[in-house]
């Protein structure tokens, strides 16, 4: 296995899904968010849906999502070195020709996949706008994945809206600090919110990331705000949701 | 102080404030709503302010708020039976002249309230569009109080909006059904949302009320999901913060 890996890379485990995965600190290692996205997003567990994962990075959704559904997933990433990692990821846990990875842009989607045809949709995309410059990673890979710099919230639901069939389900994980601009760029690309999540690192913490499913021409009512996601315990610990999520279901 | 009450009311007491108000199961009763959104609700100490809560009900949330800041504070309630209550309310607990309630509608606020005077405007307004007739009650009292059926969304930010000052801040309890349609009404009357807090009954159970508060005329940026507020623990009972809000807090 070691061969598939470059030297900046290791193979990290995600234990509750029985998943290996190439990550690198020097371009790109999945952060909590994601493992709370793909956990968040419902997908249909038969095989004839489509599931596409936008801003794919090292393609950790992709391959979570796979455990849940038996329906083709694509990832699209634009960094090349990333959507390498992603495809050898796939590979080493055989699950290729389930999920695959387009190396491209977002805004490029319908040229490989056909306009109102998705079932669902997920992406964690960059959180910070490209004008706040203060917290912009000097390394290149890092700064793409965390700032609008290739890609901005108008793209990302434009792309999602654009992909999904009627009814189809988007999923996002972002930043409270930009909800509002969020739900009116779905609203406007005929993304209804229907489910809202807050996560709050601790109980006495404000939240700090969000996680929103959208409906392609939805109704406005039946919006909900679902039970909170804590991620801590005063101690530190995770609490037992997400521990599950990221090491499996206790036994006793 | 029982010749001050009707037949149907009663005189109950909020602990912490140490505050008698007067309650009637046929036409009003205040819920934990109000208490929460007075605990929420952020005002000036001083006397220098100007303070005004629209569908005052029987003004709990102004009494409340006296015991927070030294600024007149001003209830309006459209429903003569309960400014009435609110009115004795306040002479029962010697809060004459700082609290006092105008008996009218809230689209006339500005007959007797100059425009762009207020600091900070309080809300616990009817939950339900007029349309939702299923949970309506034959009451009409009650009905008035909980269903949009002499108000609504569009009339409470407007009145809002124009009664504050440039920075003044507006404060609303809701149900999260209407999040999105609250957010968008509160932009359409320069109300810049800042603060969300959710309220869960229990940790495992998705948000039944939500606190706002908003700026006039304020910037984008800067919007924060506070803290979840839960209410009870697994055993029913208050959790402390709810706990302190009702009877104070514990003096151990």
């Amino acid at each position: 296995m070691d061969q598939l890996l470059q030297s900046d890379e290791r193979v990290d485990r995600i234990i509750s899904q029985n998943l290996d995965i190439i990550q690198s600190p020097s371009v790109f290692s999945f952060s909590l968010d994601a493992i709370l996205l793909a956990d968040f997003a419902q997908v249909p567990k038969h095989h004839k849906g489509k599931i596409i994962d936008l801003c794919a990075g090292n393609g950790v959704i992709g391959l979570i999502l796979s455990q849940k559904t038996k329906s083709p997933i694509i990832g699209i990433e634009l960094q090349k070195r990333l959507a390498n990692m992603a495809e050898r990821s796939i590979q080493m846990n055989h699950l290729e020709p389930q999920v695959s990875i387009i190396n491209g842009a977002i805004g490029d989607a319908a040229d490989w996949i056909k306009k109102d045809s998705v079932d669902v949709v997920t992406c964690n995309p960059p959180y910070f706008a490209a004008t706040e410059k203060s917290t912009r990673n000097p390394n290149q890979h890092l700064a793409i994945a965390r700032h609008e710099l290739h890609t901005n919230l108008d793209e990302v639901m434009k792309v999602t809206s654009g992909l999904l069939k009627m009814n189809g389900k988007a999923y996002f994980v972002h930043r409270p600090d930009r909800l509002l601009e969020i739900l009116e760029t779905m609203k406007a690309n005929r993304l209804a919110p229907k489910k809202l999540r807050f996560v709050y690192p601790k109980i006495g913490k404000e939240a700090n990331t969000i996680l929103i499913e959208g409906i392609k021409d939805g109704k406005d009512t039946g919006f909900r705000v679902l039970p909170p996601l804590i991620v801590y315990d005063d101690g530190n610990q995770y609490l037992p949701e997400v521990s599950a999520m990221l090491f499996g279901k206790e036994n006793d």
